[in-house]
């Protein structure tokens, strides 16, 4: 791989991708874009554009996007429809916002005639894996430049005199390290490291950022209503919201009442185990709605091929593969089961729980005739059963007399 | 199928068993023995002795058994080593008692000559199955009476004028219908039917039996340890207990603080779809505390495996097929992946939910020297991180040179 | 279910489903719509009108069509797009054909104002159940009416009686019982039961119907190219050909030099086994070719995902699930397969067996370059497949680390 | 990773593994071991003796085992109790020699006192990624030399070069270049590269090398026995055998009909795609009477769970897992499977195709009684499929009733 020429670098803002930023123009004397994302993480865009200036971008290579109504819609909802969760737990809210990230990478490439990306992701973790998988599957002949695999900037003190060389302001508060490692975006927080790398010992009050303590969170229960249309949530309490905005409301009611926290130990992709605190109200709240939805009017063949290859849908996610065949594959089975995935879910929230209480729809299976416990006019014949069952049987009743032998 | 000589009948002791005990001798003239068990329902079992006696049945042909023992030790521990779940949320505790029950019965059955069973499960639910599959599965040629299925007792009126005429002694508060029906064990209980027919009102309160409600829990969480030796639950806070008491331990702790409970509609093997209130406290804590364990313990090779599998295997449980090749098979998988999965897990329990906070074992395979944001003494080199991303990268940028052709 | 007035049998204008005719007529006095099709049986159909007309049946209650197109275009090319074959080796040739006959049945019952539809399928088959899951699915109101799991004409005898004394002409070769029972499309021909019912007993050779002995075939291989888009094969020997014409052609090939013959035990639905000579010459070469297509044209993650859904696809056709949502789905994704699947194969075929011995095409994701034992170029970097190692042996060196202890 | 200090290698005697071997003594400077193994790959092993001791090999450091017996016995036999292939064809030849190497490699460092063990894969293949992983698995301490990774010696000429300087003796017909490369044990025999490069040209004749071609083969079918206990073969014509020495009969067997050639295109594990000639004449015969046996004595819901697995499992396999948690939890499930997969398979052998013609067993599931077309005496009850077919039709339709709506 020969040095790039031009460089579309994932830039936050923040001191460590300020001082990839300058590391790239110095080290390979690379013109370099920035590309700033608003993915719903709550902090401000426009001090990136300052800082990029002020770092020798010119204007013209500046780039500052919203694209959470993108995020949610594109990838959020897709993800969603599949009630996928990572090793029986996680809602990957980092792993779905890489390949957004990258996409954009390589579209600003080709508007721009970059030939390479870069980002800031370390060589130890998951993300480094779905930025790169997902840069190559959009483009083959795209470089990426890691520069936490690359430099010799190991160590806390070696970063900030590099930073102080290269006239790279620093936040009073950044001088020291943080406690924990953080990633943020409309779906949810991750902390990680330091404080929180001993698995056994419970994370630390201070961690949780998004999500009121549950012994806090209101005494009394509120609930709402999701509406769904062909697996999406469109609306909250009755009101149309658009993705995005649906998926804000949801973080807000979800996070005060306590609810999406998770602690947990994942196995990263990369082969060691990771421990990780997880934010994600809104996401708790629309898992629990669309599997209230889909019950009512998913098929159960329909439904248990949903579930058995959620797992493998969720580590497609987790691992980076978003643009890929299986992945795409897996989406049109789940997509195609959506086509009546529509109702409204009532949820009750309280100090940290999200229960489905309730949950009706135009397109509903459930028959309350059929059910019934009192007389159903003949929907269904109880002597039926007793065929499904003989019938069913037969192959265990040749199987106990064959081992009977 | 010629008519049964002597049946060996599930007998709760109850109104309906006590029809059908009747029933049985009226409609075939023939010898009942009758089996009580006690799988934790929290019900006495010797009225239903005295009731069996007054109905006529031979002492020698009373069973009347504790085998909550056997009931946790055999079969919910066996499922909770898969974090078996039924359509994402159901924990199976109607479904994995009957399977037991059937067993006593075959076994009875065998002991006292006799040449059919009988329960009292109705033709529109998935317990006929479950209880006719594992009687036909452990001996190939029993009979299997069904009476729900058979007779014409097909209202309330009619049952209670068969009682009647037959000096079947029937309790005050069993003249009128009951609001709902209900299943219970150690593991859980269920409630179906009536008011609950409607899947988009919220289940009255009074439904719930076994959980307080989460507004009523104690206002200050609680912190218990579970300790787990392969794959099973041994002891809490450290104390170490029989199966059986272990979980009866959990389900008053879980039942406290109100965790546990469910509201869905499920898709019955019989095709439609009903709407049940599940209450599983202990069941609850122990799959969080076993997915927590495993989660520091488990291989990702072998855990994500064991999600894959899951859903097949829990569906075949809640279909009837504990006694079946594939779940045999698919046992023999989890069980060989639970030979180290020991260890601790601590679970914050608060108004409804339960957390697994905390986590350790001596066989870990948590490696902080190796994810550690830290120096790492060399343990893991992330240039590695570059060959593995562009391998696993290969395939997709051919697949991108090749689509853009 | 109450009596049916007017009903659409699928008829074949032989003895047996001339004997069904019969006794709906005299059974339940209803009305009777025949529908004959042409699947590429081999038979001539208008001898079926005559018949029909014979036995009472209006003109415009005669359906006699030729749906060999629509069968290999929407039924046969659909699943072979998946590879499906049942427990390992059968291709479906009888599964497949009817929810073809279903569909027409119940659109049939539509135009003519019948509610009900018949077949001549017995109780111990799949194809009951494929033809009544179809019929079902697609009209739930539908009644299905099947004579032999009703009727007592449960010897030959009696049938022959019955037939006399309906005044049904009976060939006289028709007279003594079949040595087997075949069924036929333009996929297969199947022969079970009489002289095949022992396992243990190679086939006669007179079952073989559609394919010489392959001591028979010519003693000079042949080669043929089929060549495929979208999944679908288009052309043979480079040219273009109707689905139909196309698998006729291929039936010929395959036939001439003995290609498609398997002779095996399979599970039923129903829950036994049962054993069947299966002749499927052409489907043999068609799923070969296309195998060797997707081997360079599919990426290994789309492939081996296909792999893995593809038992569960067939056992749903197998079943009679083809009309299922879950089918769809599983159908959704391996279509979204196929997009590039396009190409040409190239086949020896030589005294029963044939191979794969060649493939290209325009989509190709085969690169010489990379693969080449030759200098490469800098395709691949032989370095990078180190660090792939290391990452992936890492949890594996976590575990023995951890095993050793 | 430090200097190795004394090395085991798998040495084959041939010029490049003897290249290896030196390179190894100049490179690092380390004492090495030689490992050669007969896998049943048709060659002299004394030789390769002499060869390392000219290399100068302590003879106490050549080690020379037969492993034959072993190789079948835990490694070909296990895998083909599950019925793998690799995309849909191949039979895993190749792959399942490795782990067994590896272990040996592994267990002789340990004898030996030595820190690393080497092997002489390239860095383009799947061995590499056998080889290694295997020898991480076993040893989480080892270190591994994979010479053609390191090297410089890239060409033909630099290595005749090396060889030439170093002493090593060259035999005349390895001066040259082989037309294709070649790897061989008991198993299989494998060819890839250079004439085999284009996938579209059909493989010359004289790649093939262990199978006749079919149009030489005898001009009479041959029918012959297997017998199977537990899944594993026993016998060949009613002569017990033991495992090696019953594979190399099959071989001879399968060679001389011309069966088990394969010639594919297949997906690596390192991302490319691969041309190769494969021939497994013995294996051939094993999995099509392995089938045959389980047809008659596997439950269908074993079967096709089994079925489900292998696709994954088989990848395991091709991709170096044996030696991993998720491939011995498969391996626990499959080997349940087989505990009455007793029996004898009829094969019929003939110019390149080898079927399974009949098939008998003590443990058979096949039961004529129930699968006749004749009277059965009551052993199954037309009318049960009525209500089997209904019960199983409800959720369909009730699926049809509502997309009406």
């Amino acid at each position: 791989m020969g040095a790039p020429k031009k460089v579309v670098l994932a830039y936050s803002g923040g001191l460590d991708t300020s001082i990839i930023l300058k590391w790239l123009q110095t080290e390979y004397g690379c013109e370099v874009v920035t590309f700033t994302a608003d993915l719903g993480q709550g902090e401000e865009l426009e001090p990136a554009r300052a800082k990029a200036e002020l770092l020798g971008i010119k204007p013209e290579n500046i780039y500052i996007e919203d694209v959470r109504e993108e995020f949610v819609r594109d990838f959020v909802f897709p993800m969603f429809r599949a009630n996928a969760v990572y090793e029986g737990l996680y809602l990957l809210g980092t792993s779905i916002a890489r390949p957004l990230i990258s996409k954009r990478l390589v579209e600003i490439a080709a508007e721009t005639g970059a030939d390479a990306v870069a980002h800031g992701a370390t060589g130890k973790g998951n993300d480094q894996v779905r930025f790169e998988l997902s840069a190559y599957a959009l483009n083959p002949d795209i470089k990426v430049i890691a520069p936490w695999r690359e430099w010799d900037l190991t160590s806390r003190t070696r970063l900030l005199e590099f930073a102080e060389a290269h006239q790279i302001p620093i936040a009073k508060d950044k001088r020291g390290e943080a406690p924990f490692s953080v990633d943020a975006n409309l779906l949810h927080t991750s902390s990680e490291g330091k404080v929180l790398e001993d698995p056994a010992e419970p994370a630390p009050d201070y961690v949780y950022q998004r999500t009121v303590h549950p012994e806090d969170a209101p005494d009394t229960p509120e609930h709402i209503e999701i509406t769904f249309e062909k697996g999406d949530a469109v609306a909250l309490n009755g009101e149309q919201l658009s993705p995005a905005t649906l998926l804000t409301r949801l973080n807000e009611l979800g996070g005060k009442h306590g609810c999406g926290r998770l602690d947990l130990v994942e196995g990263r992709y990369v082969g060691m185990k990771s421990r990780g605190i997880y934010e994600t109200p809104g996401g708790t709240l629309l898992l629990e709605a669309h599997r209230g939805i889909e019950s009512i009017t998913l098929d159960k063949g329909a439904a248990h091929l949903k579930d058995e290859l959620m797992p493998r849908y969720a580590e497609l996610i987790y691992n980076g593969y978003w643009f890929s065949p299986e992945r795409e594959m897996l989406q049109a089975a789940i997509d195609h089961s959506q086509a009546r995935v529509n109702g409204t879910a009532l949820l009750k929230l309280y100090k940290g729980s999200a229960r489905c209480v309730g949950r009706w729809s135009d397109d509903t299976l459930y028959s309350e005739q059929h059910v019934t416990f009192e007389e159903d006019a003949g929907a269904y014949d109880q002597k039926d059963a007793e065929g499904f069952i003989r019938i069913n049987a037969l192959r265990l009743k040749l199987l106990a007399a064959r081992n009977r032998r």
